[in-house]
Order: C-alpha cells, then sequence, then structure tokens
C-alpha cells in the first residue's frame, strides 16, 4: 500500500481552494502537489494559502506530471467534462464538482472515457460528506427507523446568486436541487419512478426575467410507494437552512441546521438562539474535508465510488424531469429523460 | 348581553363527550342544558361525567326546547347534514363537528338553510384553537415574517383507525389531510389554485383493499405564487404528528410538537426526551377548550364565524380535488370541482 | 371500597380555589361538599366557580358535618395549626398547605394530634405533583442514571411578591426555598446532613430592609456524599423558572420549562422562542390535579402519604438550618436544628 | 507593522501539538519556526504533523534563537516557572499554559520577571476564546441582560485522568476548577470575596486514597453580592459537560454543549440527539484555534492580554481559597490567601 496520494487541484475559486487547502494540511494522507487556473491572481492567491503547491495556469501541465494520482476538477461547469476526458485519457484519478454538465450526453460521453481509461471517478456531492447527513444515511440504511416511508428535504440558501450566476447556472432545479435530488437518491432505499415539480417567482423578478425560478416545490415517487417532498427557496433571511427528514415505519430521524454558538438568551419575550450557520463554506466546513479524506480513500484502496458518475448522471437526470414537469405542468416519469 | 350561553350535545361519542364536558366545567359562561345520543349506555355515561345534564334519546327532543341557544353536533358525519338543517329550522345556532359532509351539493344544500335561518354556524376546525396554531397564524397575518412564500404541514395519526372507519371516512383526503387543507387556508392570505397529489399504501393493504390510502404527499398552488407542500401518514410509531412551518420574505415560523414532560436523560448514547403527546385529546386538550369558548363568544356577540360554513366546504372541495388529482395523475384546479 | 371522598376545602383564597374546582370538576372519585373562608366575597365567588357547595364563614361548622372524609386547609400558615388540630380530633382527615407552620415547636404538637387521632395527613408539595418532577424522580429511584452524585435545582420567581407578604412570609428560605429542600429530600435517596446557605438583597432594597433576602445559593452535603446546589430569586424576568438536574454515576436527568407555546420564529437575528410560564397557575396546573388525585387516593386505599407530615417538618428544619448558616456564615448541621 | 509573527512551541504533549498544528497552518499571520520537546519520539512525530518545523531537544536552543517572536509553553506544570522566566530574559514573548504553577510564590516571582522584561504574557485559559463562551461574556458585559446577579457553571469531564495525572495535579480545585474559577472572573464584573467549597469521592476511591477529591460544589461570594455556584465532577458518562448560566436583573444567557451531530431520532419511546462532543480536544477545537490567532495578534498590537498574568495568579489564588475552605470546611475569604 502507497503511502501518501498526490493530487493537484484545477480551478482554484472559491471551492477549489477549500478543496486545496483541505489537501496541503488536513488530510494525513494526501499531498497537494500542485494547482491550475487561468487566473494569475487566482492562482498566487491559493498558492500562498496552501503552502506554495507547483502553479500552472494550462491544465495540461498538471496532467502530464507523471507524479499525480489524481486531480481534482473545480473549474466552471461549461469546461468539467473536457477536462474529466483529458484526465482520463492521461490516467488521474478524478474528483469532478457537481454538475458533471449540464447537458446527459455530454454526460455520458465524459463517463464513457471514464470507464474506457479504468480510472476512479467521484463526484462532488459534498453533502453525502456531512457529519449529520452521513450518519443519518447509514442509520436509516441499517434499519433503525425500519422500512423508509416519506422523505422531506427543505434547502434553502440565504440569498440569491448574482445574476450572471443565475444565467449560467442551468435554473434552480439543476443547480440548487441536484444536490436535493442526490440526497433523496443516497437516502432512500427505492429508485425513483416519477417526479412532479412546481416553481415560482417570489423573490426576485429578475430571476424570472431570464426565465428560471427562485421558490420550489417537488414531489418524488419513489417505485416502492415512498414519497418525497422537497422544498427549495433561494432566500431565506435566517441564513442557510439544510434539513432533512425521513419517517419510516419504525420511526422518523431528522437532521437539524447547526447554530453559530450553543447560547440561548432568555427574557420577556421569550428564548432567542444565535443564527444558523450563514452559508455552505461553514456549515459544509466538516463535509469538504471527509470528501476529499473520502476521495483519497477511495484512490488508494476503495472498490466503490462514494459518488460515482452514475450518481452525478442520475441528478441530472432528476434535475431535467423536474424542469420539464414545471414547464408541462404534469407529473414525469424518469423513463421519458432516460 | 345577555349572561349564560345555553348548549346541548347532539352526539356524545369521544368528541361529543370533550365538548360536554369543557361546556358543563370549563367555560364560565356556558351552561350545558342537554345532552342527546341514540345509544342509551353513552348517554348515561356522558351524562354521569357532564354534572347531569338532561339526556334525550331523539335530538329533535334537545331542538324543541325552548330554553336553548344553540347546539353542537357531533354525531357520525352521514347524519350531520340533516340535523344542521332541523337546528336552523329550529331556530338553533349550531357548531358541527367536520366534516359538514362528504357530498359537496349535500353541504351547499345544509349551508343554504342555515343562510336561510339566519342562525350562526361553526364548522369543528379545532386546530384553529391550538394556542400555538392560534398564534402562528396570528403573527404570520401581522407581518412578522413578511409575505409568506412556502407553506410546509406534517400531519401524522400514531395508528390507523379501524377498518370500520376507514370504510365509512370518504378516503384519507377528506378524513384526515381535510384538517391541513383547513390549516393551510387558515394560515396563508393566498387563495389555493392547483392542488396536486400522490397517495401510496405501505402501512396496511387492509387500507389498499377498501381504495384508500394510508401514506400522502399534496402539493399546492396558492394564486399569489406561494407553495404549499402536506405530508400525511396513518401511522408515525413516535407519536401525533402535527408540525407545521411558514417560509417568508423575512423568516420562518414553526410549530412543533409538545411532549409529555420536560425531562431530558443524558447518557453514554445521547440525550433522550420523552414521547411527544400521543393522540389529539391530550395533543388538542385546550384547542377543544378554547373551541367551544370561541362559539359561546360567537353566538354572544361574534359577527363573523370562527370556522364558517365556507371554511367548512372549501375544505371538501380540496380533498376531492385532492382525491381527483390522485386518481387521474395530473395536478387539479380547484375550479375543476366548485 | 367506598366510591366518593366527600371533602370541604378551608380557606377559598387563590390556592384554596384552584384545589376546590379540581375537586369540583376533574377529580371523578372525589366530591367538593362545602368550602369556608371568613371572607364573605372570597366565599361567594368561589363558590360560583365550583358548582356552589355549601359555605360556611366559619370552620368548624364544616369539621361538625358527619359526610365529610377530610378537608384542604388553605388558610394563612399561621392558622394551620390550629386548624390541623380541630380538623384531627374531628376525624376528618388532613390535607394542608405548606408550611404546615413557621415554628417547629408549632408544627411538632399538630403532628401529635394528628398521629393520635390516626388520621391520614398531606402536606401540599404540589411540586412532587409536577408530571415532569414526578417522573423524573421515580426514574432517579428507579436507578436509570445509576447513584445519584449532585443535584441542581433552579427555582425563580418571576417577580417579588407584595412587601405585606414578604414581611409575613418567614423569610426566603421557609417561603420559597422551602419547595427546593423538599424536592431535594424527595429526589436524592441519601439523607440531608448539613447546609450552607448565602442571600443577598440585589432586586429590591426594601426586601432587604425587613431582614429578608431576594438572592440566595445554598450548597447541601448529603450523608452519602452527594452534594446538592440550589439557586433562588425572586425575580427572573424572563418568567417561572423551575429546572432540576440530577447527575448520576450513570447519567444525568434534567428537567426544564415549558413554553407558553410550540412556536419558533426564526429571522436574521437567529431563533425565537416564546417565554416560558410565567407563574404556578400556569406550570402547576396539571400538579395541582394530580395532588388532589393523590389525596382522594390516599384516603381511600393509601398506605404512605405522598408527602407527609415528616415531609412537612424537615423542609422547615432545612430551612432554619439555611437561615442559620446565612445569618452566622457557617455550615450548619440539621443536628443542631433538630 | 510586521506582518508575520515567528512563534515556537516548547512542550508538543496533546495540547502542545494542537498549538503547533494552528500554529503552522491555521493562523495566517502567524510561522511556526521550531519545535522543542526533551522526548524525542513525541519531538518527531509533531514535527511530521506541522510541515516539519526545526525541532530542538533543550529548549534554551529555542531561545537563543533570535527569529523568534515568542514561545508557547506547553510543558509539565512543574517547569512552567523556570522557561517562563528563561524566555522573558531572552526577550520572547510568553504564552503559557493553565497553571502558571501549582505554588502561588513561584507564580509571583516568575510574572516579576516578566514585568521586568516589559515582554507580553498570556495565560493558557483557552474557554475564553471558545465561541460562545466569547460571546456569552461580551453580551454579558455590554448589558444584554442587565446586572448580573447569579452565576452558574457546571464543569464534568467525560472519565477521570489516570492516577499518575492525579498525583502530580494539585488536586482538583487547581486541576479542573481552575477553569471555572478563570471563568467566574471573565464573565461577572464584580470581584470574588469569599469561597465555601466542599468536594466529595463518589467515583474513585483511589482518588481519595491520594487525598483528592473527584466531586465538587463551590459557592462563590462577589463584592457586588452577586453568587455563584460551581459544580465539578470527574465523571460525566454522558461526555464533556461544559455548561454557563448567567441570571441577569434583565434576563438570563446561557451557554450549553455542543453535539456530534444535528441527527434526532423519534421512536415510541421518544426522541434521542447524538452524545455532546466527548472531550475538550473536540469541544474547544475553535477555541485553540481562536487563542493563538489571540496570541499573534497581541504580540503584533495588542495592549491588554486576554488573559494576564494577574488572570492566571487569581485563578489560582481561588483554587486554594476553595481547597482550604473545604479542609476547614469553612467560607474562607481572598485576603486571608493573597
Amino acid at each position: 500500500m502507497k503511502n501518501t496520494i498526490n493530487l493537484a487541484v484545477i480551478g482554484v475559486g472559491r471551492i477549489g481552494t477549500i478543496h486545496a487547502r483541505n489537501l496541503a494540511f488536513n488530510i494525513q494522507s494526501a499531498e497537494l502537489k500542485a494547482i491550475s487556473d487561468t487566473r494569475k491572481d487566482a492562482l498566487e492567491e491559493c498558492a500562498a494559502k496552501c503552502g506554495e503547491p507547483d502553479t500552472y495556469k494550462d491544465y495540461h501541465d498538471v496532467l502530464s506530471r507523471s507524479d499525480l494520482d489524481g486531480v481534482v476538477i473545480c473549474t466552471s461547469t461549461n469546461t468539467h467534462a473536457q477536462i474529466i476526458k483529458d484526465a482520463a485519457k492521461a490516467g488521474k484519478h478524478v474528483f469532478c464538482e457537481k454538475p458533471i454538465a449540464l447537458d446527459l450526453d455530454e454526460i455520458d460521453e465524459a463517463l464513457e472515457v471514464v470507464e474506457e481509461a479504468g480510472i476512479k471517478f467521484q463526484v462532488g456531492f459534498s453533502r453525502r460528506f456531512d457529519p449529520s447527513f452521513r450518519r443519518a444515511q447509514k442509520r436509516v440504511r441499517e434499519g433503525e427507523i425500519g422500512q423508509p416511508n416519506v422523505l422531506k428535504i427543505t434547502s434553502r440558501d440565504p440569498e440569491p446568486p448574482p445574476m450572471d450566476y443565475v444565467k449560467a447556472s442551468g435554473g434552480l432545479f439543476v443547480d440548487m436541487t441536484i444536490h436535493d435530488f442526490d440526497m433523496a437518491r443516497f437516502m432512500m432505499p427505492g429508485k425513483v419512478k416519477e417526479v412532479y415539480a412546481h416553481g415560482s417567482v417570489l423573490i426576485d423578478e429578475d430571476i424570472g426575467e431570464v426565465g428560471d425560478i427562485d421558490t420550489a416545490g417537488v414531489l418524488i415517487k419513489f417505485e416502492d410507494g415512498a414519497i418525497g417532498l422537497i422544498d427549495n427557496s433561494r432566500k431565506a433571511s435566517y441564513g442557510y437552512d439544510q434539513r432533512l427528514e425521513v419517517l419510516g415505519s419504525g420511526g422518523k430521524i431528522e437532521v437539524s441546521n447547526p447554530r453559530e454558538t450553543q447560547i440561548e438568551v432568555s427574557d420577556v419575550e421569550g428564548a432567542r438562539q444565535d443564527p444558523v450557520l450563514h452559508f455552505f463554506t461553514e456549515r459544509y466546513r466538516e463535509a469538504y474535508e471527509n470528501e476529499m479524506e473520502a476521495y483519497t480513500e477511495f484512490i488508494r484502496s476503495g472498490e466503490n465510488s462514494p459518488a460515482s458518475g452514475e450518481d452525478g448522471r442520475m441528478a441530472v437526470v432528476l434535475a431535467d424531469a423536474a424542469e420539464m414537469s414545471r414547464k408541462e405542468n404534469r407529473p414525469v416519469e424518469l423513463d421519458e429523460i432516460d
């Protein structure tokens, strides 16, 4: 067994820098050898924060290094598929942020190259590595609450992203609900059969003007009869809201939001707790660390990807079904998409 | 202003006895003058518990008393409409348990007689009088959380009713979800436009065999764009689960379940609280008391019914739309029913 | 076995009226036959609220009735001992509000008469009948958390009583902490050996001027080595605060405060719950009902008093020890008092 | 203003390694230049975890380096005073783990040298840097709950330390309660006037045999009349228990324990949460990071030490007073010690 896994991060914006720092400092068995970004500033800033790994403007130069075991792709979505294919052909294992791509054909093509190359592939569904969601899933799957019958997921951002982001996002379902679709698949034993989705523009009219929505409700039917309900909003004024609940034949399991502190103040008006953690960098800090740990472990000795190419693909299938359902105002079976 | 309101309860099963006791002992300004039931045993048992009011086997004898201001109808659903009409014609104010009737035409006919008679009418949507739901509604309507955008209601019984009850119930939507439909109308400022409903048989196959469901998910679209999500189950092994949440533009309001005690025990496995209140007689004890208080107050001086005939009617319209949606697997607009 | 226990309430101020109403309406196996009070207004007001029992200005007329099983004494403290003795000599069972008396000799004399008469005696330590405290005690005593090592009791009123009340109260320890001393004896298996108490005047200087305190801390040593900590305040601006915690060798059990509603509101500043129940009439509503139920049951068939004369006496011994400790600023052994 | 503060850690056991890693990786403006330990294994292990700083067996070699701004002393308590003096004479700023020493004279001597040398000095009261305690203190001091009247601190370890540790610890009050004494001084505006302390051996008889205790209760009197209650135990089977509460004239502020996850499971027996964080390395992870951040900031530009020599000294004075109180079973004024 090889001791240290050598990795490089391609694309070092906000999320890329988080992964780079974790690989540099927090994952004992990994080493951050190189980072790459077309933007010189981002590259230098990240290097300074990560113990000065080698830096490259062109990711091809990363892929040509013989000492690397794998890469972590955090570039913009529209470049994912190409870099995946290039990395696979170079024999590097691949971790790629979600979504793999907005287009199913593009995804299929990339995953085919991955399979031919025989490399390991993991998609960035970070919530699977959150300590609470991960343990909840384990306990659901081990039968602690019996047969899972109803799933509820609430996923709300503290504020809408900039309009430039919205325009390139592919829409709320593939940008935001995609995490919840993956969580639904991760948590429940049954396969998704059908989706009914509805969306509204209640927060920002500009979002509506580019054809997107900012508030959504989704009803999922699983093949085994279980029912899923998801609600999303681009704006929860009280902070990042990431909750989940499964009702089983023998009980209920819930995951609630961590708060900034453990303080409670009581006065004549009642009791107050501090706000929930504001956004994903705080809420999923441990999840990101665990995710890189899992990737390193997967490269070293793992059989099954903790978040496979098929998982990445199916979440997009669900998002596409939701979008079709919303536009045609009818339930859509996954078979219609896939 | 008259000081004491004289009332009689017609039908003294479980819920009728609760109302009778409250009128006898807990509502200062009301007096329980009489009770009526076709079953001699029930009548005697209730009389003994309520300070021995006058008893009648035939409710017509109640209606012919000149000293009564109003009646409280708690008989089986299929007799509601007839008794409402008889009471209205006798000039008695009417409180009637939900649903008014299973059939919309029957409801319309009864409410027409009510209107002609000019009596006051209140339907038994007890949850409106629960201290938590009532205050939550007040605060939502007063704008504490801004514009309400998303509504979530969870409503689960601790165990399924007997099959005899299921068969006569009219189905889960009109028997159980009806409370949630009313709560949705009570809580949200916008009108309901469309309903999409789905149901499964996951708890008891016998329920499926009589054409009913035991688990359901409902997605409601309001005219103002707000979205509602309801989930129901006939069996929550951990006890009666009655929660509600509204996401508004300025915050979130939630109602959770009260527990049997305020005890928490911590050991090496974690912390444990005692179960939530087991079923509606415990959970809605105060609601039932408040409901009779409100009825008495409404008779004395109220302008608007705290739960009107129209409210009772619309909840059935919503239940019918949900049932149609489930059977045809498509969203159903209320206009199709109403 | 006799079916109905016939009772009278002597002294129908606030707490007397609570007991009278419970006996009249909520305890199936008890009947409120009579009430007595020297104040005509209080007598009439209570009678109207309790289904019009017989009324007497002089409690001796109550005691001479042959149809009564027992009495409930809720007069002012300085009259307790005399009424207890009169009732005992008349062969009536006695429930007496706490404290039995402020003076230990007076208590001893009254309890001697009780014993000679062979009547049943219960003292009004209502908190023993609170559903949470009662179950907590049962679970502690059954060993759920192992050997109890540390006891913490917090007991704070929402606001100080009127100065007239303070002056006649006997001081904070015998008026307020007495409940906590009884709770300490009720909850813990070991006997109290020594008390160290300290008090301050931090809320109202007038209280200090009559020689009393408004804030207190007490450290109790049990014979088995367990340690108890009590803190009291005459003013908790956020409402009645009644908490308890026991650390055992195998875990911890805590009792917290119930709130007015189950509502939580989240906004940019955090999450808010409604206040805790404001004072004892709300918080101990069920406790008072259970207490009369227990008294009725004790009269009918009980062997051991659920709160005996000795319990009532020992709580005063503890209060006296605390007062001596505070004044002499040293730990005081119970043997010094008793 | 200098950008990077260069530091060395002397003594790299468990806590030293935590500080070393934080300085190496998590404090942007600090650099870990060197570590020192007499144990070769510990030195190498720590170096490997901290990016391979320079290593020294003899701490004098660290102090002779001219490129260092300060040191972090994490050796065993009996060596603290000497190393502090050596470092001060070498002109290095000093952070020293608590307690400065077990003997007050030794502390005074070391602090005198610190003062003469004019270096900055910070003592390792890590809890002051816990996000919850820190914010609670800020809010108490800013008057959010009015005048603080009652302080309650609960501090319990999940299990007793090894007997070797116990023997060298100086006793529970100076080893464990010292943190609570500092917290009491940190949180409350008034000065401590008197202490009454009591201890028992309830967990492990071996602890009693070496003259120590494993369970304690302390009552603190502040000069302004405020009252403090502390309880300690060497064994809380449910995990590390670190809570605090302040009752003020205008409200109450509480700090509770964070849990391992945000999961709640409900079944027929009630609801369960996962355990609280097991011990200090998890619970105070952020506190340790903030503490080094504060030390770095203090060196760069701070006027007042966030935990001064006087703070370190006074906590030992309080511990000594508690020990005297326990042994003589009487309240002890600080003036008797100091």
